[in-house]
């Protein structure tokens, strides 16, 4: 049988290792030696493959933001068929409350954070998921029977602008898990009826 | 005379060091040496008054959050009496509109994920502005006539979870200053009477 090397899988391969060390010292610590170690792969495939540092954190991000998303649907795939079940899957999947959701949290935070200086990762694609966020919930929300004065786009500007800073705060210990879903829930009970 | 050197103005002009590279490059970029040659003194000193770059990075947080409270300050100085307005001064100081405002919001959200992963930021004390925030936001509310349903700390809580992106999101230019503010009034029009 002829070798075949799965690219895909290896690029997976790769950018998995650039999350396990990110998560233990940032993505500062992630230079392409440290993660061709840990990918257990060479330097010059890691090149080959992403070519620059920036290139790589891009499909990360990307990667990150594929994982997240299945994650979301699972979520609402297991809730219940009202509008505000629907709601609160879509916004408590973001509230890391796993090993999992605490690793896409972190990466999340980190890849946009370096977005801010970095020209590479500042790209339309880099938005999509926050964009892409804010059309469900404000589709979710035209579904739902709503309190006056509830606009479905800009609330969800709102809640979904609350989002990050759910997750991070849950992340670093200001607060736990039930508190920040507590917020959520009072959001949609001055949202819904 | 004698020679004085001023320590606290030593110190200060060492972190507006860190924080001028940081917006070129990210907090990777602010090492001794490059903080050191920008501040125009040697490493020696740098090491003299920090230690650690994670000591550097602590005392940069508190000078930020000291400057970001200052402005806030003058922003509510400026506003009118209401509790409408004070608590619009408040939420509104936060999403950038000038480069001091936008230095502010890049170190803040640079060094809230640097506390991801380093212990020397995750400390108590870096919690202090989200926390009086806070509490402000919750005052102001108290002393406000608000709508049915609204709990002044929850709201508090939900308003102040949605500064940092709406500030993010201004200073990586998915949204305009102005698409930000529109997000606070409606939030604002939402809450009170």
């Amino acid at each position: 049988m002829p070798r075949r090397v799965d690219h895909d899988q290896r690029r997976h391969e790769i950018t998995d290792a650039v999350c396990r060390i990110t998560v233990k010292g940032g993505l500062t610590a992630a230079t392409f030696r440290e993660v061709a170690a840990e990918a257990g792969v060479s330097v010059r495939l890691v090149q080959y493959y992403f070519g620059s540092k920036d290139q790589l954190l891009l499909v990360t991000l990307q990667h990150v933001a594929e994982r997240a998303t299945a994650r979301l649907h699972r979520r609402l795939g297991a809730a219940g068929p009202t509008p505000r079940e629907r709601l609160r899957a879509v916004l408590t999947s973001f509230i890391p409350d796993d090993d999992e959701s605490r690793e896409h949290t972190l990466m999340l935070v980190a890849l946009h954070t370096a977005r801010l200086v970095d020209p590479t990762l500042a790209r339309k694609e880099t938005d999509a998921v926050p964009r892409a966020l804010q059309n469900t919930v404000a589709k979710l929300l035209r579904e739902a029977r709503l309190r006056p004065g509830v606009e479905p786009k800009r609330e969800a500007a709102l809640l979904v602008a609350a989002l990050p800073s759910l997750a991070q705060t849950v992340l670093d210990g200001m607060q736990t898990v039930s508190q920040a879903t507590a917020v959520v829930d009072y959001a949609l009970d001055r949202a819904l009826r």
